[in-house]
């Protein structure tokens, strides 16, 4: 446990938290943990399905490291359990029963991507199914116990699903129960989740408190918008960066968000401090996003590859920049590139353009094109060669 | 399985219902299994709580041994699962965990009471911890599953207390699942409760289909009213008759019923077919109910200890009987015994009236007196000697 004051552990851990209950509680446990030097166990739960992870994700995992930044224990929870048992109606065909060999072989995976983040030093990997699979009827019983119908009804889901009469199965109540459960278990001084799971990480407060042991902090990241700055980062939306993708695609798709996400992604995906991320705002957009993306990928590439990802990025894009004053030329077709180049002028001959063309100094549409293409009327593109630039419109020959 | 026509079988097992799910269903077992030898499993379920069986309770077993009459098997359930638990939420100081040897004493006291209406050769006596002590955390889960939160707060007490916002445990929904799901361990053909049970047993049709057996046939047998005609059997009202109470208390309670009530007793206590039953209508209702007080006794003690008892109560309370045409009297108080019985004139001296009392040949309001008791203005009592009686009122002096 570090010696830093505990007020400015609680600004490191504050940042970018949706929800903290309570901060008091939070200030009261750092100040045991400084003085017995009996690190805090942390928790953050996760599916034991084939993980893939995106930078979504590395939010949760983030404010993981920042306890461990100040030297408290990390549980990475693997919840097998529900993973090994699938989904028991048979409704859901895309969530047939894993093997335990699927589990084990989810959390090598998990391991080699999150420990780009975390601390390997400082993280217990665990499964849940250690202690439920052991559990009994009678165990099960006296958990469900200690929580009332209403009170999971109350969860936002259910609630929505009970008034709508979209039938519950009675073992999705059970799910957030041996959730909670396993907090007790692991004796949890905070809980890390998603705000979707707030419900779930309160549940583990209430039994923490039926077993007579203190209630663990809550504490929830915000979902990550995506790269469109609008919907939740997610692989099925297309709008994210997956944490194993190369560089140079890390880079050119952190580069393609909008500017208002700027200070969304500095807080949420990197450990810069607020105040450090206010200062920002005095930068060019267009500097402020190259630093963010080479700040974001060298996590996971090392500062050299993002350096380089970032000049690369630079190269292709600023050569590839349409001019704002581009002219424009109309031209009659079908007809051939060569033709074209020099009819609109940004080449002197018909033979020039031909040697540019096989010299692969030509772009249209931002492509390069070595070969004799040609265009039809009704279409617009952009030439480039060197530093000559056309838009042309290739119209239809007069009747 | 006997040889009788399914239709007479039918009216033998109707008899007293309160309910049958489905006639139809159990005309079909009934055939198969008269066309294959292989008798119908018919269970009831009892709690592992100390029994002390009353008349009510022998609603059912008597049910249970129609089935066996026709050759049946019947399964005498101890719940004793949720016994070894007790009440997990502790609220209920009534309900503390049974050990495995309190439950066995139990059933031991059972069988030692149910046999003499069941048939001991043909009577599996099992424990449902047998199967439900094995299930695991997934067990449940899977067993969870196969009913939604829905058709459970279906039930009448849930519903109500669901919707007055009196707390539900969810362990309490654990319950009728683990006992519909007896029902699929024991491949029931019917299941035997009281009215109160439907809803438990409704629920073990379900899951034996989720199991892919054919859907037990549900029995419901209705609440005895006690002694009183009016409330429902129990010991905390005193309305009730043990099945272990000596016989001429049983027959001396039971012909305290009500004429009204004999009729329901024949139907729900009785193995007297229906067609009987319409013919005791033509006896004097004197003699019926001592017929009746008879026949039920006879079930726990033997017919001589029974007829004995009958024999008993006709003894003692036609002796009692205070004659229509009793004479009044009125006599002034405060009053000694022998006075009394001088002056209403039953005897023709203090002296005589003072052997009498002596000798105990005095009875005041149907109790023997053998004392010299003083009684007091403004009450009124039923003097007898002999074949002496009057009915005596206690004036006051005049002032």
């Amino acid at each position: 446990v570090v010696a830093l004051p505990v007020e400015e552990q609680i600004v490191h851990l504050k940042k970018g938290l949706a929800e903290l209950i309570r901060e008091e509680d939070l200030r009261e446990r750092l100040k045991k943990a400084q003085a017995t030097g009996v690190p805090l166990r942390v928790k953050a739960g996760f599916d034991p399905t084939a993980p893939d992870l995106h930078l979504g994700h590395t939010v949760l995992l983030r404010k993981m490291k920042h306890f461990q930044d100040l030297g408290h224990r990390v549980i990475f929870l693997i919840g097998d359990m529900t993973g090994l048992i699938g989904d028991p109606t048979g409704r859901n065909a895309m969530r047939p029963p894993l093997t335990r060999e699927q589990v084990d072989a989810n959390a090598e995976t998990y391991k080699a991507q999150v420990f780009k983040i975390l601390n390997r030093e400082k993280t217990e990997v665990m499964f849940n199914s250690r202690w439920l699979r052991r559990m009994k009827f009678e165990d099960v019983i006296r958990l469900c116990s200690k929580y009332t119908v209403s009170q999971l009804l109350e969860r936002d889901d259910f609630s929505k699903r009970f008034e709508q009469e979209t039938p519950i199965s009675v073992h999705e109540l059970l799910y957030p129960l041996a959730q909670g459960y396993d907090s007790v278990k692991l004796k949890c001084d905070v809980e890390l989740g998603g705000t979707d799971q707030k419900f779930n990480l309160l549940v583990g407060r209430d039994l923490q408190r039926a077993w007579r042991q203190p209630p663990q902090i809550v504490a929830t990241v915000p979902l990550l918008e995506g790269l469109d700055g609008v919907e939740k980062m997610s692989k099925s939306k297309a709008n994210y960066v997956g944490i194993t993708e190369p560089c140079t695609v890390m880079v050119n798709k952190l580069m393609t968000i909008p500017d208002a996400l700027m200070p969304r992604y500095w807080e949420l995906l990197t450990d810069k401090s607020m105040v450090e991320i206010a200062g920002m705002k005095h930068m060019h957009p267009r500097e402020e996003k190259l630093l963010l993306a080479r700040t974001i990928a060298a996590e996971f590439h090392g500062p050299t590859l993002a350096w380089r990802a970032c000049e690369e990025w630079m190269r292709v894009v600023s050569q590839r920049q349409v001019p704002a004053d581009i002219q424009d030329a109309w031209i009659e077709g079908p007809i051939t590139l060569d033709k074209m180049l020099f009819g609109t002028g940004i080449v002197e001959s018909r033979s020039l353009a031909q040697r540019k063309i096989k010299e692969g100094a030509v772009e249209v549409d931002g492509e390069r094109v070595t070969y004799m293409r040609a265009f039809e009327p009704g279409h617009t593109h952009t030439l480039r060669t060197g530093k000559q630039w056309r838009r042309v419109v290739v119209t239809k020959k007069d009747a």
